[in-house]
């Protein structure tokens, strides 16, 4: 299913066409595929390049590990996602490794890794749906991640299936507009809600 | 000058292409062009929908705004960040509009709607360098950030330069080679540092 966005402004066709669909095919993902999505997420850009992106990846065929990512899953999610071909969690390092102090920037630099990664599977027909949804301590725990990195999100992976293989209080939403707020609504000039002077050419 | 990375996987273009340069050409950016670099933010995923970003943002022609903008940065970051075409200041709002109730992936999707901008910008022949090197208070102060928004980063934006136009200290930074992780060193499988099988292919 396609759901291009209502763009104002002209915007790259994989922007354009990226959403997060809950419907997955059960088509698998070639390793060699999810290897491009997470080379896309090497190379953003992060604060002191400390690359503080760190991602727990199985594919479905590596069922041991699949199954641990999909048990973290709020029941909503798990519901639907345990049908993707592929889930991730995502973690963040707290710190900068050259001196421990606190990265402030750490999660967002994470957030711009999962973004190419996602720009990256849409060039090659896959979808991605990131979740917060999930239970952090049980991540934390399963996975025995250290105490200077976090648990961020839960991303699941695949091609895109029919909203009919939904359960029923999912469906309507696969198929709901996509919204957001006016450009307007959030870029502003040097006064607070006063939007920027370039938008009104 | 080019920077592409040394990808060992297959990746797309904007992706390989994008780096974060000092040395900023005096070309104008044109008002249109940047609307679409604010349409490719605005069209990024995000939790509940929150869209939790907000932008503060000036041409080099928007004087006023600019400058308020450059002056918060640091010496450092103010000796070549002056130079670009326009600024603007990423801000994150904390809580979802929704409950009030905390949004821990509120900076993790400021991330991601920045770098769709950036990679926006890359198909425009705009290049982005975002800065965690600035006087937060001051951002606060002078842009009358309410307390449930913080602000997070600042991206300079424009065509690239020469690096001859640096101060001496970054023109050997600038021509550094990119460095990231290896994918084993961040893709991981249940145990904590142990590479993803997919990897092994």
């Amino acid at each position: 299913m396609e759901k291009p966005a209502d763009n104002h402004h002209p915007i790259e066709e994989t922007i354009r066409r990226r959403w997060s669909p809950r419907a997955f095919a059960e088509t698998p993902v070639h390793n060699a595929d999810l290897c491009s999505l997470f080379e896309a997420a090497r190379w953003a850009a992060s604060s002191m390049n400390e690359q503080p992106w760190v991602y727990i990846a199985a594919t479905r065929e590596d069922v041991e590990t699949f199954e641990m990512l999909a048990g973290v899953l709020v029941p909503a999610n798990y519901s639907w996602a345990k049908n993707a071909s592929a889930l991730a969690l995502s973690i963040a390092k707290k710190t900068f490794s050259r001196d421990g102090s606190e990265n402030p920037v750490a999660r967002h630099d994470v957030g711009a890794a999962s973004a190419q990664l996602t720009l990256q599977a849409m060039t090659l027909g896959l979808f991605v749906h990131q979740m917060g949804g999930f239970d952090k301590e049980k991540a934390r725990d399963i996975f025995q991640i250290p105490d200077d990195y976090e648990p961020v999100t839960v991303l699941a992976i695949g091609y895109p299936g029919i909203s009919e293989t939904l359960p029923e209080n999912l469906r309507e939403r696969e198929h709901a507009p996509r919204v957001r707020k006016s450009l307007p609504e959030f870029v502003f000039r040097g006064e607070w809600a006063k939007s920027a002077s370039f938008l009104e050419d």
